[in-house]
């Protein structure tokens, strides 16, 4: 891929492998001190970082920009997505998020209306796991500086050290579970600005996972978890084999993808597997209690469609077994194919 | 002042009072809960909120949006403000900011170059308190939805809750102690923006503040504290005063404002006192510490001009005898004059 290196560029930012090495080069390079008292720190590269606090506790932390467009869309709103977003990344380390940061960069004459329906949309979310807005910033600049607006949220948590999961924990023979359909929100993005938003029944996933990541820590051992966003299910389940150095093999008949997602992936040629989603984990979880966290998880208000997708396996490849009974290589993508998604 | 009540307008996001009258109006009343565990939360527009953990222990945190124009200034750049503005709020608050965590939005086409520096600059500021950047989110957006970039940064420091310092506390009798000069970030900001900046010596103040705060909490008994950036020291003074009930009498003779300030001050018609401070703390002191509490701060690095300017009262009004030897009232201005100053 070829791009100009002395400036920054849209692959940059989108979620893939070009993204990483950018974030390694110029910011990790610049960094003296990445981690506090041994804690989870910036190098990690995993959903959230930690503060090791006293022999038992750590308080977990994360920060997200959502730049979004549109605002609105089916399914939800920036408001939605910008305390979804930072909620889950929090409650995929396996702790329950306590507050939200909330940080508004607003462009001249936004309408208040729509703010009013974004602060309501973050608060309702925000309720859906009992966590609290505690402090917050809010500027406004001139309208030809910025377009609509940027809504910035950081996030804490505050839980035992042993209740941490990190990305990196698969082993050999761990079963895997995907939470809900692949693909939702990233589709209905797509789908919504290219104008036939209406004429289908696709609407975003985006929503808070605690409650699905509280009734699977009751009944089984999570190895390791993430919430695959930016470029999706395929990002994910790379950055976790890529972390513990083990293979997966999944089998694309369990890895449920709605219709109405099928058509529009195959309208626009987008894979669904690469599009971002923002209301589902997937997580490793040791073979002999899968079914059992399968079963909880399923009995969630958004945890309805999980499903075991394949295990872990030896070497270093995610490999999925195909309906025709073929072998496909899911790669991370380089790019995200949706831009401004989330 | 009049404006359209439907769109959200530049003095909203200014400092002054029509922003707090905005962020009560919207965001205020749609959070249902605005803390956690009892502890300070959105309602109080302190300058950081906090956690409370167990008996004797507290989080604090908060979260900052910067977009500043030019994005480097003399005496620093959008990364260091985004760094001391952050680790500021926690200090003000009397515990030692521990991490950072930094979100950046960035305009495609941004020099690398310039990125490079800008992490270079937060690094630095971050090492002068021995703070970490422990996590992070960088997102691209295209050219004409952002000019330049936006930088978000939330901060966490843990403390014991007796050493907490709320900006409310401040008693009759107490001593007023502001830590330097007044009004050299807006002023450089502005001289810089007018291009007369290279023909002055005048800098940006922008630095950390927590050595001051460290010495000043050893040796004194501090009742109030903030850092008066948005809305100058006239907006810092006023809200103290406010929330603590009290009125304040200060001194002109002994508000240290640099004569390169008063310059540029009296050419643009802007007052000093309202505009943005980036490296200053003002603080309340019991009387019979001020002077040791003086006597360290001029010790540290960024402390050699702190000086007591004047002592709180009983009413209501900031009132300031001027170097004629009348009276002016300090009020809270109601937009800041300097617009994208942090």
């Amino acid at each position: 891929m070829a791009y100009n290196d002395d400036k920054i560029n849209m692959v940059h930012g989108a979620g893939g492998e070009v993204m990483q090495q950018m974030i390694s080069e110029i910011v990790l390079s610049n960094v003296s001190k990445t981690s506090v008292n041994g804690g989870i720190g910036l190098e990690s590269l995993d959903d959230s970082a930690t503060i090791p606090f006293d022999d038992e506790h750590v308080v977990v932390t994360t920060i997200d920009a959502h730049t979004i467009q549109p605002l609105f869309f089916p399914g939800g709103d920036i408001g939605r997505i910008s305390a979804a977003g930072t909620l889950n990344d929090i409650s995929v380390m396996g702790v329950k998020p306590l507050s939200l940061s909330n940080a508004m960069v607003i462009s001249e004459g936004f309408p208040r209306e729509d703010l009013d329906q974004i602060m309501k949309s973050m608060d309702e979310t925000c309720q859906e796991v009992g966590a609290a807005i505690i402090t917050g910033d809010t500027k406004v600049i001139d309208s030809d500086k910025l377009d609509s607006m940027i809504i910035t949220t950081a996030g804490i948590g505050i839980g035992r050290k042993d209740e941490i999961v990190r990305d990196s924990g698969l082993e050999v023979g761990d079963k895997i579970i995907i939470t809900g359909s692949v693909g939702d929100h990233g589709m209905a993005i797509m789908s919504k600005r290219e104008g036939f938003g209406y004429e289908t029944e696709l609407k975003s996933d985006v929503a808070p996972v605690w409650p699905m990541v509280e009734a699977a820590k009751k009944v089984g051992k999570i190895t390791a978890m993430k919430d695959p966003t930016r470029g999706g299910i395929a990002n994910a389940l790379n950055e976790m084999a890529n972390k513990a150095n083990v293979g997966m093999r999944l089998y694309e008949e369990f890895i449920p993808v709605k219709p109405e997602v099928e058509a529009v992936s195959d309208m626009l040629g987008i894979d669904p597997f690469e599009v971002a989603n923002e209301g589902k984990v997937v997580m490793g979880v040791t073979a002999d209690t899968a079914e059992d966290v399968l079963d909880a998880i399923q009995k969630t208000k958004y945890g309805k469609d999980a499903q075991i997708i394949g295990e872990v396996t030896e070497g270093k490849r995610v490999i999925m077994e195909t309906l025709i009974g073929g072998e496909r290589l899911i790669e991370p993508p380089i790019a995200d194919p949706v831009p401004r998604v989330c």
